[in-house]
């Protein structure tokens, strides 16, 4: 879309503001090029990236596997494609040093993105010190604002996806993180694995910032969920792996029945040849 | 997968096989490395490639839109992650004289394929002359025997797909073509957009090689093509396409309703973790 950097600036701000507009923010998460301009021309405000997604249909696992210049160029190759804002997962900011996590955030905002999923679960199930995860984020939004772009730093708590710690005190430590996260300056807090309609509440009264819930099969509806005050709503890798459970349908129906039910109602050839427009 | 040329001869020796044997042949088409593994996964013998779904992935209309860098990196992740033979297509060899088509073949089995498509038709719905397309598949051979690798030419004729020429005399130039692709040295005769049986019978009779059939909601069955002595049936663009509905299904059903039925019973997580194995 050839943006400008006045122009990425202008997204940003309008992402930024989508998280305080009293409408809760509907993100879908996509893996490549395609998944990401159908969601555009549904009309979605916003579109996400999904780690999982983007390293499945390269052949990694979830997690740092994909080599960062992989990430970079499958980033920039949506954001080159679309108008609307478009947030990268960046995993745990794909660097053992602040100063590797800085030049991962600058690459990837010279790919165009206005927003970034940064996690403080590590691969070995256990969590980022509070501290050095606070001090990470202060120094990704002090960079932010020395390239004066208001980049949206979605900061993932992963106590609930990994499980950490007692489940008696989970809720309040991740209160802790979160509060202390928005201190540090991020922008938002991403809590996946959480779906019980009274612990969402309770992060929102007691999380001084804009709230993202990982939305899926067993969760609260939208609807619900911009109700209890839920700024922002995204959906990982559910739906390519809902994608891939499909894939499976089409082959195992080839395989064993020689038919081709799973097929019908494709897109049109001459629709996907428009696609990347 | 590390293959060593020899392993790579074999498998080659092993995929010209699978046209000669009397059960058809059955190719899914994938798009990245998690399709590919996803069909590999289920048992098929071998996998093809789409360029329509590679380009759509990554950005770009069907045709030779796709840089042939990224093409070539793509169609390696595939083959790099599968033990089973792939055949990629290559549009039009990617080349306007014989040189840099030759130059496009030697790369892409470099990255590891065992068969290729090349086609006759043009993007501005004309044919390559029988001529030329001959002596391409001709030099194309030719190569391949230089490198001691029996590659799968899979020579692919546009009559149909593109409705060029006369309908009534369209066969008679199809069974034509066919013919003097194969004495150029082409393994099997792909003839996409055919589905009457007749016509399919006709061809299986009047061509003096193995026929590859593109197969969708509305073909025959597998069991009637192979009955009718087809010997290989691929999908092409089909599969993708059926997922692009299905990613416009679940998002309508986010946009419009808030919920998320469409996102039922996907592949779990730890499995598409694992899919790159």
């Amino acid at each position: 879309m050839g943006t400008t950097l006045q122009g990425q600036k202008d997204k940003a701000s309008a992402f930024s503001q989508l998280h305080l507009d009293p409408t809760i923010l509907v993100l879908p998460n996509a893996w490549d090029v395609a998944s990401a301009k159908i969601y555009e021309r549904k009309g979605f405000a916003a579109v996400g990236t999904t780690s999982a997604g983007i390293a499945a249909s390269l052949g990694y696992p979830d997690g740092e596997y994909v080599p960062k210049h992989l990430l970079m160029e499958t980033t920039k190759r949506i954001t080159d494609h679309l108008a609307i804002p478009v947030t990268a997962d960046i995993v745990n900011g794909y660097g053992s040093t602040y100063a590797e996590v800085l030049d991962t955030v600058r690459t990837i905002i010279e790919c165009g993105v206005v927003g970034i999923n940064i996690e403080d679960g590590l691969p070995n199930h256990t969590l980022e010190k509070i501290e050095s995860q606070s001090e990470k984020i202060r120094a990704i939004r002090q960079l932010a604002d020395t390239l004066d772009i208001p980049l949206v730093i979605n900061a993932r708590i992963d106590t609930y996806w990994s499980q950490i710690g007692e489940p008696s005190i989970r809720q309040e430590q991740t209160i802790q993180r979160a509060n202390t996260y928005l201190r540090a300056g991020a922008d938002s807090i991403f809590i996946p694995s959480v779906s019980d309609p009274a612990t969402i509440q309770t992060f929102v009264s007691m999380i001084n910032g804009p709230i993202n819930i990982l939305a899926g099969p067993h969760s609260p509806c939208i609807s619900e969920l911009e109700q209890w005050g839920v700024s922002r709503v995204s959906f990982g890798s559910g739906p390519i792996r809902r994608i891939f459970t499909h894939i499976e349908a089409i082959a195992d129906e080839i395989a064993s029945q020689g038919t081709y039910h799973t097929l019908t109602d494709p897109m049109p050839y001459s629709e996907l040849n428009h696609l990347s427009e």
